[in-house]
């Protein structure tokens, strides 16, 4: 029986004369981008450029919206801001990569959010409905990346979107059902064929291996794909050859063009 | 015989903690908003709250792209960039600001250049047509406001964009049928009386008087109302009124909601 | 007996084409300016200006220092950034105050850190010790303006700088020494005739009233001034009056051009 | 008879999570650092970094200010603003450079104007010394880098501020003892040896070799190394590797800790 796993990766994160991450060897194996929109990285040039790259390549768009912060990257955490304001924050930078990616004639398909935001917005309530709001307002067609377990997650079915589970090949998973974080051993996993091997138990199997040993039950529709670390390309194209190897075929979880 | 003219002013051009202008006193006179797009001023939080005060006080809105020089207002001439990356930030600002309208069920009706990119382009070929191939690209119903006379009206008629003619009330006009720069005498005109004059000569005749003592041709369809100045609503009502008085109609030159 | 009370208030915090706060009438009241050092608020135009302008009225300038966050205005906590690179930060600010201030004649006098930065360094020790390190890196003369019962204060004392401790006649007391949350009742004293009093009972008693009852004690040097409230310039002229006639002298804790 | 020459280079242009250049391999090699002042490009976490490795590496330090331009990297041509702005951007980015260096106990030598701004000046008297009073305000004893032939070295001297004579080893000179354009043909000297005896020509024989033919006086100080094209550390030691075996001893025009 065949099961469908998409590859998605953060893309045009370069910004003016500064240039981040290798997008055309990463648009070789992935089948879905989330392309910066210009507030934590990308510029408009970037931002088109990446569009037309992943046209090129069949890859599908999504808007990647972040906190306003190109000084951090996004990185850091922002708070005492309005949810009003960081509403309208999204949904401006939702709208203009919608936009830059119709006159692309490469529809947009999904929404992913980025960095500290994306982090906050997974264990807090309210943020995860404010950025699902703001998703929804632009385009309830919009399919919306989140991990599973996650506020975002819950928040997102409730507002009938529709929800792509994102998985990581190299990351723990807590009893929760939530990334093990960076500073605690073993929330990395460096070695591919374990990396593999977790993938695989969750898409064939619908079980996310936790640290604590426990199976908790996940639908996969796409795995997050760093593309910003040494070797990055090298590492998704092995990757992504295990997992066909294993019988699994990877295309984007909204075709392009028919968004 | 009834003559119509639009009200154009900009707006929406605070940002962050920082207020400019009487958006909501001008909102009671004008008929059409142009509003920030966030590169020279405004902000997502105050594009919303600007679509939203406009949609309830019937006036239509647009896009006011600019340079990105938020430092500068976009008063500064910026040159050296490729026409392709401007371009790309043209498209970009039309993008959000069309998804913010369309969020609000206020959908844009236009898109007028701001400060020094509107000047640069309305005597250069290059830059005109850069202009308008951006907004054509993101919507070409949309309609092009520009000055007759100017490079940017011709680059937008050619490429079958709707061209609404604008006009200035306090502005003095050279046997070119430009603007007289600010740095010559003459170039502003006080009077709200002279500047009525001008405009009823420019709406009922259809003639530009130009301080050669020229009289050329126009077909005007939207008066720019400044609201920076210092007592800019009171003068933008007395000049209503003395319009309305003469027997102009006073009405935006798309619909808000038809277009 | 003499005592002596200085005024600050934060000052120089428009931006480019923004206007905030009235500055000129300020300066007339106050003796001690905080100026924005281009993160949160102000550019070099309007810091160059505002340092003449407080030259000209005899009043001591000083950094104003905060996270980068124009859009914030500062007042966004931010966190997860390396304390190194908060520290890079704000030595940069107080250096360049410092040149611009010397440049001009009129050499800075002290260091208060603006808003979020403030508010987190008040309550973290680490934080807190950052900030006097990067004062104490540029120059070990300059006076640190806190808060007394704050992190800050003692983070400023043990590394040997000279701390002018900040009192507010608007805000209430609790028991911890610490200002009343603005979101708790009776936390703003709108009334001039209490903040006066209690200002006094600061000044001339040595004891904060806290809204427990008790009686902290205090040694104030300077008062915190707003300036970006309605009416501001006239509620400060009022309250340094009433303060005068009381017995207090209002003057600098450091003399202009004696720092 | 020896002859000494410095080698300049531009650095500390990377951006929060943005890298560019390899500035540790430059400092191998080159005997004066141009540090960006977080206008063009830098931050104060660059700057402070870029500082500390110059000095470990027994380098000069300079301010290398800008246009505010982060997203054209201060290479798009900024005009329109009032020259009493752009004295003041300059002088808080030469003071913020200033004070930084000072806090790493390693004082700046010099300023070098950076891109657009530079090559403006060199042809604009009033840009030049606009330039060259921002730079005597800071400190007079700061040293000014200048090509020979323009409007800045005029300034700098008609000033009395020490200058730097700058030569460039890999562009042709026009009769006028300018920069031939780099869009006309032999405007950039891609051989290393022919670099070398155009270096020689200029620093042994003092003259300037041009385009057509002519040999301009020169008294070269320092000369410009280009970080950020393309194998840019070994081209760079190469060319010193070349100089110092004719006889040319490198070092800095200022040496770091005498300024």
């Amino acid at each position: 029986m065949a099961v469908t796993l998409d590859l998605n990766c953060d893309m045009g994160e370069s910004f003016g004369a500064y240039s981040i991450g290798d997008d055309a060897a990463m648009l070789e194996t992935v089948t879905t981008a989330n392309v910066a929109c210009g507030f934590h990285a990308g510029d408009p040039v970037v931002m088109r450029r990446t569009i037309q790259l992943a046209r090129a390549a069949g890859v599908a768009v999504g808007a990647h919206p972040s906190f306003m912060d190109l000084y951090g990257f996004g990185r850091r955490r922002i708070s005492g801001e309005r949810p009003e304001d960081l509403e309208a924050q999204l949904i401006y930078q939702i709208a203009a990569m919608q936009g830059m990616a119709a006159v692309e004639g490469h529809p947009m398909t999904h929404v992913k959010t980025h960095g500290a935001l994306g982090n906050m917005a997974a264990t807090d309530p309210e943020l995860a409905a404010l950025c699902v709001r703001a998703v929804a307002a632009v385009d309830p067609a919009l399919v919306y990346v989140s991990l599973p377990y996650s506020e975002t997650y819950k928040a997102a079915e409730k507002a009938g979107l529709t929800v792509a589970c994102e998985i990581y090949a190299d990351r723990s998973y807590t009893d929760a059902g939530e990334l093990t974080p960076r500073s605690q051993p073993g929330a990395v996993i460096h070695d591919i064929a374990q990396s593999t091997d977790q993938v695989l138990e969750m898409v064939l199997n619908h079980h996310i291996p936790t640290t604590g040993g426990k199976r908790l039950p996940v639908d996969p529709a796409t795995l997050c794909i760093h593309g910003d670390t040494e070797g990055a390309p090298r590492i998704a194209a092995a990757l992504r050859k295990a997992l066909e190897e294993n019988g699994v075929t990877i295309a984007p979880f909204v075709t392009p063009g028919r968004a």
